[in-house]
C-alpha cells in the first residue's frame, strides 16, 4: 500500500546514471527466490559501480542456489556496512524482496526494473518493461555512467540477460536484447562458461529425474494437456534436492500439440506446488486463480492443498475448462 | 583431388556482393544430410538475390528432415531449370555436396562457407571460419549486395544461425553471432515462432525417448564417461523414426562430471553409429579414429560393425584409454 502512496519518479537511463554518480554507498536488494536476472543485474551493477570509483555492496540473499553463488560472492555486504541508498533490481513490488530485506524494504531509493507490473515501491524508479532482461537496462545505465562496462561487470550481466531468456530461446528475447548480449561478449563475457555451466550441465539426480519426468508424462483432453508429477517419493528415489528443479515447469508445453502444461509438486509440509503453462490463447493465470494463485497469461502457479493426485485430477479438469 | 589442383580465387564479403551483381540464374547447393545452417543460409541467399532483381532457386535436397523443409519450399528449382552459376553453402568439401548434386558438384562457381577445412573446390570462395554460422557471413555479403535485408530473408538466415549454434548456447557464439542475430530480429525475422518450433517442442515419441535414454544412462570410470544406448528395440517400442533422432550425441554430456559422452545407435543394416562428445583435452577424433571414423577434437563419430553391447563394452574402454 505505501509503495503505491509515494510518488515514485521515474528516470530515463540517463537520469538513472547521473543520480547514481551524485551519490554513494549503495546497497543492492535482489527479489526473494532469486534468478540470474536479479543476482547478475545486481551483481553487474555493483562492479560497475564500484569501477566508477563508488562503494557497493549486495546484500547477501539466503535463498541464491548453488549455481548463482559463484557470481555474487566478491560483492556481499559486510555486516556492519552502513548504506547510503537503497537499491533494488528486477523487483516488482518490495514485498517480494529479498526475505532478510527487513526494514530496508521499505525505503528503496531507486529501483531498475523490466516488470510492467512494478508497484512504484521505489522514491525513483528506472522502469523499461519492453526489456527481455532487467540486465539489459542495468547495461544501458551502466554505458550512461562510464561509456564501457569491464568484462568482470560484463560476465554477471550476461547470466542475467541468458537466464531470464533461457538462454535467448524464449519470446521475450527482442534485437535490444542480442544487441547487449553482443555487446557483452564483446566486453569480454565469458558467455562459453556461463552456457555450458547453466544450460548444458545437470547433476545425475536431475538426469534421472528427467528420464522419469519424461517417461511419467501424462496427456490428457485429446493430448492438449499434459501433466507431470513430482512426488517427494519420486525425489528421494532420484536423489535430487529443490536445489535440482530449476526450470522443470517448461517440460510438459514441449510435447507436440500441447496446450496447457501442468506441474504439480509435492510439498514437505503438505499439500502441492503448482505449474502451468499455456500456449498463446488460453489464460494459465486464469486456472490458476481458480486456485487461489495467478500470475502472467502464459504462465502462473498455484498451491494447492491437497494430495498430488487429488491436485493434478482438479487442475486437469480446470485446464480444460480453460481450453474451451 | 580436383578441387585442391585448380585454383580457387578467395573473395571478401563485398567482392562476393559485387561477384554476385555481375552474374545471374544461380542455382545454390546444400550438403548432405542438411542441417540448418546449409538450408537457412541457401533460402536467405536466394531470397536476397531474388530481391535484387536476380533469378535464384535452390537444388531441392532430398535429405531434408520435415523440420527445415518449410524454409526452403519457396525456393525449390523446377526441374527444367538452366542455372547461369552454381553456389554453394556451408559445404567444406564438393564431396558432401547433396547427394543429387552430381555434375553440379564439379563446377561450383562460388562457395560461401566458414568451415577452416574447406578444400578450396570452388572457382570462387567467400570464405571465414571466425564465423559461428555460414548464416553470418550470408547476412553480410546480403548487405553489401543491398545495404538491408527483408523479413523474408532475415527469417531462414535467423534458422541457419540459431540451429548452428544450439540457440546460441555452444562455444562457437561469438559477439558478431549475437550482433548478426539482432539485426535479423530487426529486420524482421519471426524467431519467437522459429525457436518454440525447433528448440520447444518435441514429438511424443522423442518425449519418450528422451526419457528412457536419460533413465537408461550408464556410468563408467568414476563418472567421466557416460553412454546412451539406442536400440531399434526401444526406437520402435517408443515410435520414433530418425526424423525424431536430432541432437541426441549431446544428451549424455551434460551430466555433471562426464568428460566423455557417447551415444550407440543401432542400424538397421546392422552394426551400430557412434557419437562421441568430450570435453576439452580429451580427444573424441581419437576415440574414434580407432574404429574407422574421426571428426574435430571434441566431436567426431564413427560406424561399428558389432552389436550394441559389444560396441558399448569397445567405445567405454576406448574413452577409458583416451581419459588417460
Amino acid at each position: 500500500m505505501r509503495g503505491t502512496m509515494r510518488e515514485t519518479k521515474r528516470l530515463t537511463s540517463a537520469e538513472t546514471a547521473a543520480w547514481l554518480l551524485e551519490r554513494d554507498d549503495f546497497l543492492i536488494l535482489t527479489h526473494r527466490r532469486p534468478d540470474g536476472d536479479t543476482l547478475g543485474s545486481a551483481a553487474g551493477l555493483c562492479n560497475g559501480l564500484r569501477e566508477v570509483g563508488k562503494v557497493a555492496y549486495l546484500l547477501e540473499n539466503p535463498e541464491t542456489t548453488a549455481r548463482y553463488q559463484t557470481y555474487v560472492q566478491p560483492y556481499l555486504a559486510p555486516v556492519d556496512f552502513v548504506p547510503g541508498a537503497i537499491l533494488a533490481v528486477d523487483t516488482a513490488d518490495c514485498q517480494i524482496l529479498q526475505i532478510n530485506a527487513g526494514s530496508y524494504a521499505e525505503r528503496v531509493d531507486l529501483d531498475i526494473d523490466h516488470h510492467a507490473s512494478n508497484t512504484g515501491y521505489a522514491a525513483y524508479s528506472c522502469l523499461d518493461p519492453a526489456r527481455g532482461a532487467c540486465g539489459e537496462l542495468v547495461y544501458k545505465v551502466l554505458m550512461e555512467l562510464s561509456g564501457a562496462v569491464s568484462a568482470e561487470t560484463a560476465t554477471p550481466l550476461y547470466v542475467a540477460l541468458a537466464t531470464d531468456t533461457g538462454c535467448f530461446v524464449y519470446a521475450n528475447v527482442t534485437a535490444d536484447t542480442m544487441g547487449v548480449a553482443s555487446a557483452l561478449i564483446r566486453a569480454g563475457a565469458t558467455h562459453w562458461r556461463v552456457n555450458k555451466t547453466l544450460f548444458r550441465t545437470k547433476s545425475r539426480g536431475r538426469m534421472a529425474l528427467d528420464g522419469a519426468m519424461l517417461s511419467g508424462l501424462r496427456f490428457y483432453h485429446e493430448g492438449q494437456v499434459a501433466l507431470v508429477m513430482v512426488t517427494l517419493d519420486l525425489m528421494a528415489r532420484m536423489g535430487v534436492t529443490e536445489d535440482d528443479l530449476d526450470d522443470i515447469a517448461t517440460i510438459p508445453n514441449q510435447a507436440e500439440g500441447v496446450r496447457v502444461g501442468i506441474v504439480v509438486k509435492e510439498l514437505p509440509e503438505g499439500g502441492c506446488k503448482v505449474s502451468v503453462r499455456s500456449a498463446p490463447g488460453v489464460d494459465a493465470n486464469g486456472i490458476c486463480r481458480k486456485f487461489g494463485g495467478g500470475g502472467h497469461p502464459m504462465a502462473a502457479g498455484c498451491v494447492v492443498d491437497m494430495l498430488p493426485e487429488e491436485t493434478a485430477a482438479v487442475l486437469v479438469e480446470a485446464a480444460g475448462e480453460a481450453l474451451g
